[in-house]
């Protein structure tokens, strides 16, 4: 008699993530680090800037020589000179005294602020006359106030977006330490699956989930795999599996809904060297047959082979997985959302997470959110569909009219 | 007397996309092409699936012969045989009968549904109880149920997800019409900027502009061409356009936030063969001081100098227009927003968009939105901000505690 498993919930299943290590790091020049994570935390050698900036184009002055300063009451000073950009200004400003600047010029020694040339009028070549004050430190960066020197920047585990590559080049650093992508296996399986550039017999169908599921591991910042179409067969499976554990740092089986394919693969990865199921079932629809096992501290998934469950448990199981072996931290408040109102009445099922797909419509101004309906083995579902919405374990369904976030897929 | 140069409104910039000429097309293999644009709509060849497909482990029946059965009237049938994966099966079903069948299995000629293995007990070798009636079509996919023959499945113009993929593969396309990656060109100007690998001298700064427009640029699905820094000569910055727009799809001149070197980019834009200016300032804050030129049907922009001015100015007005070059249909339903509450008063001004720099916070279970202040040369404000809020051009000023709706970024 076969035992019947017991599901996991899912919030127990990702947890399970930190029983994995991660990946190891690299050194990769700046330009290509946007979407990597960073392996060290970065330390500013310097102030940033280490010189006092114009962020206007007008006077460098002493505040206090334009106090009171007004149309009516200008101020008049005395022109010391020009300051050349990029270059240490050989003038200083002393009371009284005004040198012509522009921005991203550097302030010259005696000067604390800038008068924008807006609120000026010259006189003559060695006078101005000044129509507003300026307080110490108006209309200027001083230095250090980007960055302070020591500071700590940017820290380990944080994704590098366009902005901390800037900071990285203010930094000077044109090499960083990222991790490495981590390299994602896609075995599928199944004796009706051929290959896309084979006509498939009655009775066949080509190869869907090699395909979602790599554009899925490309979207999650890693490296996907392909391992082809396996018969079901244990000594081959069996093989190749081995191969793959060899090869990757995380392994995707796909195909095999039915229990015999399932069963299939469990006693396949059982019996890999140092494994263990960790995860026979999750509750959560669709993605209930979801296997985990860790084989040599690598993750081995059994995905369903629905292709619409398989690609719903690689987004809500599997990436975060994925997230950790890469060595990205947590950071749950940038995961985004769709507010959208839900059009129709949803059903679901206490005791188990259900995802529902939708497709976003937008009218008078606002998202609504679409159930798409339709079996889970239909991949036009999936290409209908914008995102999800996740109904939680206590919730029964709900109403038409209802405030949903849509989780994009 | 310099000109008074008018600036033009957002809307009105945005609407010159149009102007500009969508790249080429190219084919590239099918697991490639996650992220990138279709370049032709795709028909379906056949009928997917093209035979009737059980979804579940179980029986293929003729409906009828169970209709009326229950746990205390089960229904008896003979079983006509087993099917196996990926063949066409040899036996029939006729009333009366079933045949033993898995998830992907194919119905045999003369079943019309799948009654689930659950729901039936062996007698024998060659009969079973059925507990429960299915109606035909249930627990199985019919000839054309995911995709019709000849139906229009994509569009020219979408953008290829993981599921696109995955339905390009059911189909059998190995090789995909997409739109080419546009390719964008970066030239840093300004005297007072070296190299990142070179140690500024005082008054210097290091490239920042570069390294933050070329990950906007690849995050926008273009590829960004490096041309270094220019210094301020005219025949050098003339020569280094015309090799730009000889090699590129678009052109972004990053740099030159005072007066003069605005003026600068305009006459050597303007010098350009077949040039003509189009915008010259955006009623947007940050980001004023924007140009935007046609040459030889090119887009041609003078970015702001100040990088947190730049990055909003790529990401608000100038990604719209790489995402027409590339081919992309306009979609608005899917431009991704957190919605969160704003945590304290920010002022803006009417007549113009305020993007305002917000970090968010997760505070019992909601995001807030915390404006970071800060000037617009301090690439640390963009590093510690998440996202941008929009204040439209009418509105004075948002209030503590309003829902925004936050741009991540």
């Amino acid at each position: 008699m076969k035992e019947f498993f017991k599901v996991t919930d899912l919030q127990t299943v990702l947890e399970y993530r930190t029983k994995f290590p991660q990946v190891k790091t690299e050194e990769i020049p700046l330009l290509e680090t946007v979407g990597r994570i960073l392996a060290k935390d970065i330390v500013a050698d310097d102030d940033l800037p280490d010189f006092p900036r114009s962020i206007v184009d007008g006077y460098a002055v002493k505040g206090a020589s334009t106090f009171g300063s007004s149309e009516s009451n200008p101020a008049y000073l005395t022109l010391s000179g020009n300051i050349a950009m990029g270059e240490s200004p050989e003038i200083a400003v002393g009371p009284g005294e005004a040198a012509q600047i522009a921005t991203g010029g550097m302030l010259p020694p005696g000067a604390d602020s800038v008068v924008m040339i807006e609120h000026t009028q010259a006189i003559d070549d060695t006078t101005i006359e000044v129509y507003r004050s300026v307080a110490p430190g108006q209309n200027m960066i001083a230095i250090g106030e980007d960055i302070k020197k020591h500071a700590v920047v940017l820290l380990k585990g944080q994704v590098i977006r366009p902005q901390e590559a800037g900071l990285l080049a203010a930094l000077g650093r044109q090499a960083v330490a990222v991790y490495q992508k981590p390299v994602i296996g896609i075995i599928s399986t199944g004796d009706e699956i051929v290959p896309i550039n084979e006509t498939p017999s009655r009775g066949q169908i080509r190869d869907i989930n090699t395909y979602t599921l790599s554009g899925l591991v490309q979207e999650a910042g890693a490296e996907a795999v392909s391992y082809g179409i396996v018969r079901d067969d244990f000594k081959i499976l069996f093989e190749k599996c081995k191969l793959a554990l060899a090869q990757c740092d995380m392994i995707l089986i796909s195909g095999g809904s039915s229990v015999g394919a399932r069963d299939f693969t469990v006693d396949v990865l059982s019996a890999l060297r140092d494994a263990k199921i960790l995860v026979h079932g999750i509750s959560i629809s669709p993605g209930k047959p979801t296997i985990l096992a860790k084989a040599q501290n690598k993750s081995f998934w059994g995905m369903p082979g629905h292709v619409v469950s398989a690609m719903i448990v690689f987004s809500r199981v599997v990436k975060p997985f994925v997230a950790h072996l890469s060595g990205q931290a947590a950071d749950q408040k940038k995961e985004l959302r769709l507010p959208a109102k839900l059009s129709r009445n949803v059903a679901s099922r206490q005791g188990r997470i259900d995802f529902i797909r939708v497709q976003l419509r937008l009218e008078e101004g606002r998202l609504w959110a679409d159930p798409v309906l339709g079996k889970s083995g239909l991949i036009s579902t999936m290409v209908h569909a914008d995102g999800l919405i996740e109904i939680d374990i206590n919730t029964e369904g709900l109403d038409k009219g209802a405030e949903v976030e849509v989780i994009p897929m």
